[in-house]
């Protein structure tokens, strides 16, 4: 990864410099932002949305790991609730830290976390704005485990700042200041039976009817306020039922989409076999010898909330992870730096939930595509 | 064709020299045979099996013209009615000419030309074992116009021997002489729509029910000694209704199978994209635009009479015949000699029946993979 460079300065020091901090007011709270900057060249952006639970640590996971170092809390340790991830170029931040209600606040409201009205999107623009250009700030942090706000941190500009949330999207201002974005997208079936299989089963305690009911408690704000910044991503992957099993409703084995916009600076969409014609294939056969229900590719283009898009879909899962470097020489447009990168990611992070089927090779891919994007703009300035 | 020779003696010279000729005996006839062998290298055998009118003389001009040479009668030109043609690398002779009966004796004893029991197979064998072996052979010559037998014609061993008619491999002793064999088969569907186009339209005259009376007058004989042969044929290129208009009967657009044995000597199958898995392939799309109904490809293997084989496949037709460059870019082992030379021969034959689909496309295939197969041989000896 010769082409990151190391923000030591910043790493070391988790605060600016006394004197030079001045105060960048949000409506409702005031943090500190260093007026310096601590890199020359500007932080490059990117958005993750999805809904909880849909895979958005996962993929940040993974997306850190290919963009070289693993990712940890920042250095500091002054935050033993903080959800931010600091690696040598990429800082990851939660947007959960810019609620403005804790959860006390919003259940004594009857608010949800997906309720926009109370999101500092002011403050989230601010902050993400300021650390585009190469400005440090002090961070709201939302502790996950009290429910409550705990004291700010600071967050210095990275090479790569990714905002991952229920609404990296939401706000036009924000969403004007990311350079990619991408939307995890799990259909309403496959999250019913996940959710089924993790409250029902390892965590117990539940009934199918109170599993049910939490979900439809939270469609109605899902639908109007996460789904919608689907139309904004650069790139969906969305997990469906699998089609190889008729009638199957556990949804162990899932589909999923990478769908990716064209015309988009600095990514070319990933292609199977012959760009720009309509492909399906299945690698199970004379060299690939594959167990139920298969393995089956589909590549083709289509239009998504009126954008043309590049959509490549896989339907089973590998039997053994290794054989996904048959799969790799057929995909073409990886950003991949050497042969068989992907199935080398795959493989460094197969314990990880998704590693044996398309969610994990997407989300690969994408970060793939995030590090060559990265580099591109590097390149071009 | 430079790994082809010219047999220049055996051209100019119609008959063999005096004295050297002995008596090859047939059952009902006796022909003269050339003792001297006029090649040093032996002929390779090509087998052509399909019922009238399923294309076999497309099939051997598009053969003859990757083999080399403008396929024509024999120079002598001694019978007007002669069914053989003859290249500088290949000699192409209908087995109709071993009916032992001639029109009228069928029509008396009530047997159609598929029958066996009126094909001399005996002397078929003996001939084409004579020019395997390097041996000139007289050949009956049945005229197709007058139902008559004509005067013999001299057969001179060429490098390659197409035996194309209704029986090339129905007796086992000249099967075994096969070097390679392809079965035409149209399908029933196929040939009720094409025979009504023709001899309801251009030809007139007919009735619906006239013509679908002659074919089911032959299907019995059909059933019985003409199909079965394909369990035998190294290649078979079948002839279907597309996929692509629903509900059609016309068969103006047709999907073609071209299905390929496995394990075969000398012969590697072709294959779309990936050896060995299942592909899908709609090349219509960003880069080639094609008009109504589209086209489509599959590739992918099978068991055919108990073998296994590799099959490709095309639904629909070109739009223009130029664009098939684009196809062949992504089919494999193709046997060409240079970059785009299955749409140059296309091209050559663009008024030949079939250019714009895929009997065309198989068609040629086919006579590159004998091509092959055939210098594959010499290069061993």
């Amino acid at each position: 990864m010769a082409a990151f460079t190391v923000h030591t300065s910043a790493a070391t020091s988790p605060y600016s410099p006394a004197g030079t901090a001045i105060l960048l007011r949000s409506r409702s709270r005031a943090y500190p932002t260093a007026t310096i900057r601590v890199s020359c060249s500007k932080t490059v952006v990117i958005g993750v949305a999805a809904d909880s639970g849909c895979g958005k640590t996962t993929f940040t996971r993974r997306l850190a790991s290919v963009l070289g170092g693993g990712a940890e809390p920042p250095r500091a340790g002054r935050n033993p609730g903080s959800n931010t991830l600091v690696s040598d170029t990429t800082t990851v931040i939660c947007l959960d830290d810019y609620h403005s209600l804790d959860r006390v606040g919003r259940k004594a409201k009857g608010v949800t976390a997906l309720d926009p009205r109370f999101v500092d999107f002011d403050l989230m623009y601010e902050q993400v704005r300021a650390i585009k250009e190469g400005r440090a700030v002090e961070k709201p942090v939302y502790n996950h485990v009290t429910g409550l706000l705990d004291p700010p941190e600071l967050i210095t500009p990275p090479n790569i700042l990714v905002i991952k949330g229920l609404h990296p999207m939401f706000d036009e201002r924000v969403r004007d200041l990311l350079d990619f974005s991408i939307y995890l997208d799990i259909s309403n079936e496959v999250k019913l039976a996940w959710k089924i299989q993790r409250d029902m089963g390892e965590r117990g305690g539940h009934s199918l009817e109170s599993i049910k009911a939490s979900i439809e408690a939270r469609k109605p704000d899902f639908e109007a306020y996460i789904e919608p910044q689907k139309q904004y991503a650069d790139a969906v992957i969305e997990v469906l039922p699998t089609q190889l099993i008729p009638g199957d409703d556990e949804c162990k084995v899932v589909r999923v989409k990478l769908i990716m916009k064209e015309g988009v600076e600095h990514f070319a969409p990933v292609h199977l076999f012959d760009e720009g014609s309509t492909v399906y294939w299945i690698p199970c056969g004379r060299k690939l010898s594959c167990s139920y229900p298969g393995i089956r590719f589909a590549y083709g283009f289509d239009t998504y909330f009126g954008h043309e898009v590049s959509v490549v879909e896989m339907d089973g899962q590998f039997d053994k992870l290794d054989e996904l470097i048959y799969v790799e020489t057929h995909l073409s447009n990886l950003s991949t730096k050497f042969y068989g990168e992907v199935t080398q990611q795959m493989l460094r992070h197969a314990d990880v939930p998704g590693s044996n089927n398309g969610t994990g090779l997407f989300q690969t891919i994408v970060g793939l595509k995030i590090r060559d994007l990265y580099e591109q703009i590097v390149a071009r300035r």
